[in-house]
């Protein structure tokens, strides 16, 4: 197994399933195997079992179950929520940051094809500004898209602050705007708790705590969304497809896996590489302050497809940007410049850590960077 | 393990995963866990796997790799096929069957909405005729979709047959129109052969070949179509989104599980069950004759929900329709309706039957159907 040889330091694009959620997941298979939407029996107690999975997950994420809609993972929530604008008879505006996932970016080309206008907030050092976004709020924007925690700097924006700025201005309005807040590497990651915000949509994403691939949570705080496709009419008319019960159940038990202590771990972790980077070359791109410890992007002086491979000589494993980008190259470099990085763009490594990974795995790494 | 103390008679709605899928399931969520995307050696790894899956799967279909995309199910890559005609600039027409799942049917309401015409091909017995779908192709269809199997009938279309009719006619307007077959209850209980087909996309779900949830596939004969969103682009921009790789493998071990020897099995199980109900008055929807064996609708002098329960009570789970369609009632007893089976449509039982099913369960089945 792979995962012994190598030191895995890449948790931000996937993470290893964890013993007890890949139990979760069998024993769901093999015990509630009937369709949650049949009309017998055993349906029902698979129906009750997705309910359970569902408060489950509710109570972590400190929200109403009826807020929560399972679907395929985040891509999908954030495809429901963003093409859901289709329906709008008179096409508007649409704000999204500079640093967003690909998700929410590739959805704008056909709202743009249908007369949409969209807007981008800067990010200077990955942090996007509550008044740059009053300032381009305007009567036509109907939703705003701000991601929690950067996927590839780590950095946590101020949520709540963002949401207050939309609510006030749809009062000035009289008109609904949606602020949505693609929360992938919010989640175990930060304090994040629904209730005390005002988002009105949030994506989340198994793989990314130790659960599952192929599930995920789109969080509506209202109903208030028209879904392209309802399919057989599952999660309530939001996302159709038989329900994936046992990746559910596996997503529900990675997630009550959760535990602050892990959370200190990584800090410890993350505080850990960066003193051991004190003083070489090797620099930090941001300070530490309003970030999540599990993401540590730094700078090498070598193109970073390079020192991704000489780290993996050395047996550690870490990314060039997002997992995803790869395939695409250039769109993690450019939410770099974006972020105002330009002169480092070519040259970052994103480290992104676990409970799994030790305090000898982090120094070992650090040494292994300053080595390079 | 409620399996045990059921016969399960649903196989249609969703089937239990088999030993073999579920192992690969777990062996390749711990061997291979790197993100396919990511740069370094072990996500090399997972994506030599992951397109070896994919091989597997295009030699059962009897295609090319390149034309299968994963999917994280049927109704994604139905909604993926019916939403990339809002890209086009003019609106034009869609013809769909009466029979359809309600995958296809749910995205026309956004298309009517952006100005697209809808029209019904008519489904007596459960079949569509070539000559209908002549007639109702005009200079503005732009997409056909007509099922494989029907869901709730087990009916198998002439799809060969209309596919000529959709390319004579794109001939005749010099224009393309894209034949789509949700072939979903095809897959394992017909001859399928993709390649002796000229449909320009199809759909697959691993679910019902008792592989795992969450994992489907759009086949598209040539890649002539443009997505919503490709989020972090991966299926070549087709479905964005971590490849989900555990169930992946599921499925093409699902895949490489259907054998003739299951068919035939089952052939004789439904067979079987016609003979035992034969001068009974449990009345069968359908003759055999270009079926699916798989699938066997009866109707009964009672309302369906009740002699599900009856069943269920004897030991029995069938369907009274289609599993979705439990939570929006009437879209099965719809189905029925327009395949010309008004008078029994509220009384209308599907028997699925899988290889798992045993003869003695089948005779025991059809007892209890003459009993209640």
């Amino acid at each position: 197994m792979w995962a012994m040889q190598y030191h895995y330091f890449d948790n931000a694009a996937t993470t290893m399933i964890s013993d007890r959620a890949l139990d979760a997941y069998n024993s769901t298979a093999r015990e509630y195997m009937a369709n949650p939407s049949a009309a017998y029996l055993p349906a029902r107690e698979s129906r009750k079992k997705l309910e359970e999975c569902r408060q489950n997950l509710a109570d972590v994420l400190g929200t109403d179950p009826s807020c929560l809609y399972f679907t395929s993972g985040a891509s999908e929530a954030i495809t429901i929520v963003l093409t859901s604008l289709l329906w709008a008879k008179i096409p508007g505006q649409v704000i999204t940051s500079s640093i967003e996932h690909e998700a929410v970016l590739s959805p704008l080309a056909i709202l743009r094809e249908k007369g949409w206008k969209t807007e981008t907030l800067n990010a200077p050092g990955g942090f996007i500004s509550p008044q740059e976004l009053e300032k381009k709020i305007t009567k036509e924007t109907r939703l705003v898209a701000v991601m929690a925690v950067s996927n590839v700097l780590g950095t946590v924006q101020d949520t709540k602050a963002l949401a207050e700025v939309v609510r006030s201005k749809e009062k000035e309005y009289g008109r609904s705007i949606f602020f949505f807040s693609d929360s992938v590497q919010a989640l175990g990651k930060t304090g994040l708790c629904l209730n005390e915000s005002t988002v009105d949509g949030a994506s989340f994403s198994a793989h990314k705590i130790h659960g599952p691939r192929g599930v995920g949570l789109l969080y509506l705080r209202n109903r208030n969304l028209q879904v392209l496709s309802h399919a057989g009419g599952q999660e309530s008319g939001i996302r159709g497809g038989t329900e994936n019960l046992p990746a559910i159940a596996g997503f529900a038990e990675a997630a009550s896996e959760l535990s602050s202590d892990d959370y200190d771990k990584v800090r410890l972790l993350n505080e850990t590489v960066r003193k051991e980077l004190e003083g070489s070359k090797v620099s930090i791109l941001t300070d530490g302050k309003r970030c999540t410890p599990y993401i540590l992007p730094v700078a090498l002086h070598l193109p970073s497809q390079v020192s991704v491979r000489m780290l993996q000589d050395k047996g550690y494993l870490v990314s060039a940007g997002s997992a995803c980008s790869n395939n695409e190259r250039g769109k993690a470099e450019a939410v770099f410049r974006n972020a105002g990085f330009s002169k480092q763009a070519g040259g970052i490594l994103r480290i992104s850590f676990s409970r799994y990974n030790t305090l000898e795995e982090a120094q070992g790494l650090a040494r292994a960077l300053k080595e390079i």
